[in-house]
């Protein structure tokens, strides 16, 4: 017998992306959603189209160029919201509009001001009104876990009498505990007479540490769909980690009996995308795609007892991507070889775009001894996710000495678009300070440094490493991220890389006023 | 009606600190056992004394230090291993024995290399001989939940019979699911016709991203007792969070019923040591102790239909200690201030010790305009957790320039312990690299960097970084750590203090042959 299908619904691009710091960009957005389709997710949820100027034309973007997963986007039950997804998910091969709307009690009187049956109504009218636009509606009862179970029935009777193909539980707060969770989803199996018209999703947070866990009861219940993120980001303690979910699925089928059609070797490129482009690092310790998960494979506990590999292993980390990497390249790699590689791992670049990644390649094999797999990661990262032809500075040079005792002073030269050339000197507390302080100074902006990373991304000596800032002017705060052997010279392109993307990209502010959560 | 208690067993000190990379010296061992008294576990597992002479001394000195919590250590079914626990726990308040031995078939077969009969024989044994030198005895059947359920039952009984006041259940390798684990431990209280003469305790491990719900669905059905670490750290994907599991229970004592002792308010000061001093630093969106567990207290998400608190709120941040911090001192602030505000934090300085602290305070208080709670807390564990007399180099003085597009240089002068100076030029891919490359020529070590990380422990652009390097050297891995504004010079400490480590600290090797794994 085959076992049941699972849907995957990733969410990592709508309630991922809206969690506080997890800034991206269009282009990253785009990026993600690709390795997301080549990672065989079901459903991608590309964004809130109404939220923002931005966010619409992101989720247009990804609803026109990626094939092989469904593109939703969410929506208020407003005609509005609902017509904002309609129009940018126009070109999705197979579009889907999630609708949300709160239901508990807390809600109804608190966030929205609503009785019952005009929860109902708004309910209903809203999924009529997005069938005129695509067959395939979710509909998400907001804090469904605290809605009375009665009025939760009504709900999800009404709203799949609408029309809509999925309704969606979601624990929006983190309260549920796997028990209850799925006895809620079965007593729904029961008590809804139209169930079998829909698919049951479910959407879990993680506050209390069991997003997974209660996901998994779901399943067991008779969910058909969850609703999770990759690494487990999202709003507060986040939500669902997809690749828990799906590898609890896969080493205990012979609980479970479901299957999702995960493509689980890209696990690991994925993770570490979504972690290197949101600045969110994933813990040493977190299951499945933390260094530490399968540690023995490493090396570092082999161990006199290990006598069979299951005696402690109960994954394979090939299951995952997890392979040691390889000393790939050198300076004598050729051209083809770093194409075949770039490809392999699922990444399409413009003819120009190879050219540049294979001339920087050549640069830090010069410099490198040892070039693995993510140096060269790295180098098309920083080549897809740059748009240079929206920054206003570039760095051309830094100079600058440092002497124990003596407060550093370095010497910075930035050139703007207009093809000026501007410099600055500045003292701080250290180098890295007084390069910030320098750069201030050239842009007039007097920006703050709310956090400031540094994590080397390769192995050795002369590994790359990655600096990511976290830089607030004025209210909006952004990320800015760089990589390379210096971590001098990286810290200043960071710092450049956030001061161009305070000049362009206007905070998405959201429509409709103040912020909207979602499910 | 009083909730039932139940009992926190911590063992961030013996599974957590056994993990690759997480090693710790004994001072910050002993240091963490203060926290964890502070924070009222009931039972401290100190570590695995037989295992080296490191690490007896440390569960020794922690035996003999700390009072209010009961100390454990761990001993496989072997008298060497049991007579070293009871004589490093010789002076202990409430010393406990904890025995373990493989019970699973895959174990017995592949790691022991013994039948049933032989099993049963050397764990009633063992137990025996440990109730010799103390009364509190737990034994934990490794693997339990994947040994054959007749004879977990049996080896359960046995152990109880020869004397075990607590059984503990162990998911050694996190391959359990909520429902399945609890039958387990429904089946065992049902089965086991002396259980009422144990607690029984469970320790799960988080492979699958389950060990919460998998020690909460067991507390429910009636387990008393769980394992724990602080952050959840351990072996591969780490264990149940401590933090979590307390939290839990908490929120949802309306479910459970059940109530640890824990003072839940010393959570984050608890979380935040053991992050600093292992260098596992926790993910954004940790449940309870990440940065952004509790986002929309800090204002980030604060919007338009927030009403009410607990629309999406569930827990208050202040019951885990998070507070923003306050603007505490300046420049001007006297001694006392700070010697209150340090020993609120539970720590323990001596006056010289203090008189460190407060030199370096105003020291820091000349460089920066704010001071936070953090910046004073990394000056105490600066100062708590170096031990000078041990370090074989110090650092003097660093000189060096930088310049885009040409090798940087730095000279390093270090002083030995016999009073020498040393001094060494080098060149490098950044400053960073030519420093330590300058180190390697003084120390004549060629030691490889596996890692260097840079957080920002505080605010603002002159907030104090953290830099925590692994260095390996002859198969030896240590962590260099070291805390300032100047990101370069803290850089040269960090790998000074990793030297030094390496020169003294003989990595602690296991007795018997092969490194040894526990429940």
């Amino acid at each position: 017998m085959q076992p049941e299908k699972l849907i995957i619904f990733d969410t990592t691009l709508r309630d991922g992306e809206q969690c506080p710091g997890a800034s991206l960009n269009n282009k990253e957005k785009l990026e993600i959603a690709r390795q997301l389709a080549l990672l065989k997710v079901d459903v991608i949820e590309a964004g809130f189209p109404i939220a923002s100027p931005g966010d619409f034309q992101s989720v247009q973007q990804i609803a026109n160029e990626i094939r092989g997963s469904s593109i939703a986007g969410l929506a208020r039950a407003l005609e509005k919201d609902i017509s904002a997804v309609a129009q940018a998910l126009e070109k999705a091969e197979s579009p889907r509009i999630h609708i949300f709307l709160s239901t508990s009690k807390l809600h109804r009187d608190h966030k929205l001001q609503k009785g019952k049956e005009e929860v109902i109504q708004m309910a209903v009218d809203a999924v009529k009104f997005g069938k005129k636009f695509c067959d395939d509606i979710e509909f998400s009862p907001e804090d469904a876990s605290r809605t009375e179970p009665d009025f939760l029935t009504e709900v999800v009777t009404a709203v799949i009498d609408a029309g809509a193909t999925t309704v969606n539980i979601p624990d929006t707060v983190g309260y549920s505990v796997p028990e209850q969770f799925a006895e809620l989803i079965r007593s729904l199996k029961e008590t809804v007479p139209n169930i079998e018209k829909a698919v049951i999703s479910v959407h879990c947070h993680n506050d209390l540490g069991m997003a997974v866990a209660n996901s998994l009861a779901a399943i067991k219940a008779g969910a058909r769909q969850v609703e999770c993120t990759i690494n487990g980001i999202g709003e507060r303690a986040g939500n669902a980690a997809l690749e828990e979910i799906v590898m609890a699925l896969k080493t205990r089928n012979d609980y479970f009996g479901v299957q999702s059609g995960i493509d689980t070797p890209n696990i690991m490129a994925c993770s570490r995308l979504v972690s290197s482009l949101t600045g969110f690092f994933v813990q040493r310790n977190k299951a499945i795609v933390g260094k530490n998960a399968f540690a023995h494979e490493s090396g570092v506990h082999q161990d006199g007892f290990l006598k069979k590999k299951d005696t402690y292993e109960i994954m394979d980390p090939t299951d995952i991507g997890l392979e040691m990497s390889e000393l790939v390249m050198g300076k004598h790699s050729g051209r083809n070889a770093l194409s075949t590689k770039i490809k392999a791992w699922g990444f399409d670049l413009t003819q120009e775009e190879l050219d540049e990644v294979f001339a920087n390649f050549k640069i830090l094999a010069d410099d490198k001894k040892e070039v693995f797999d993510e140096d060269i990661m790295a180098l098309v990262q920083k080549q897809k996710f740059s748009d240079e032809s929206l920054n206003t500075y570039s760095l051309i040079k830094i100079q600058g000495s440092f002497e124990s005792g003596v407060v550093p002073e370095t010497t910075v030269l930035l050139k703007s678009r207009d093809g000026q050339e501007h410099s600055a000197t500045a003292k701080g507390d250290g180098p890295v300070d007084s390069i910030y302080n320098a750069i201030d100074h050239i842009t007039g902006m007097a920006c703050k440094l709310i956090d400031y990373q540094v994590m080397s991304k390769t192995r050795g000596k002369d590994a790359q490493g990655e600096v990511t800032v976290r830089v607030r002017h004025e209210n909006r705060e952004v990320l800015g991220k760089s990589t390379g052997v210096n971590t001098i010279e990286t810290s200043a392109h960071a710092y450049v890389n956030a001061v161009n993307k305070l000049l362009v990209k206007p905070k998405a502010g959201p429509v409709g006023g103040g912020d909207i959560q979602g499910p």
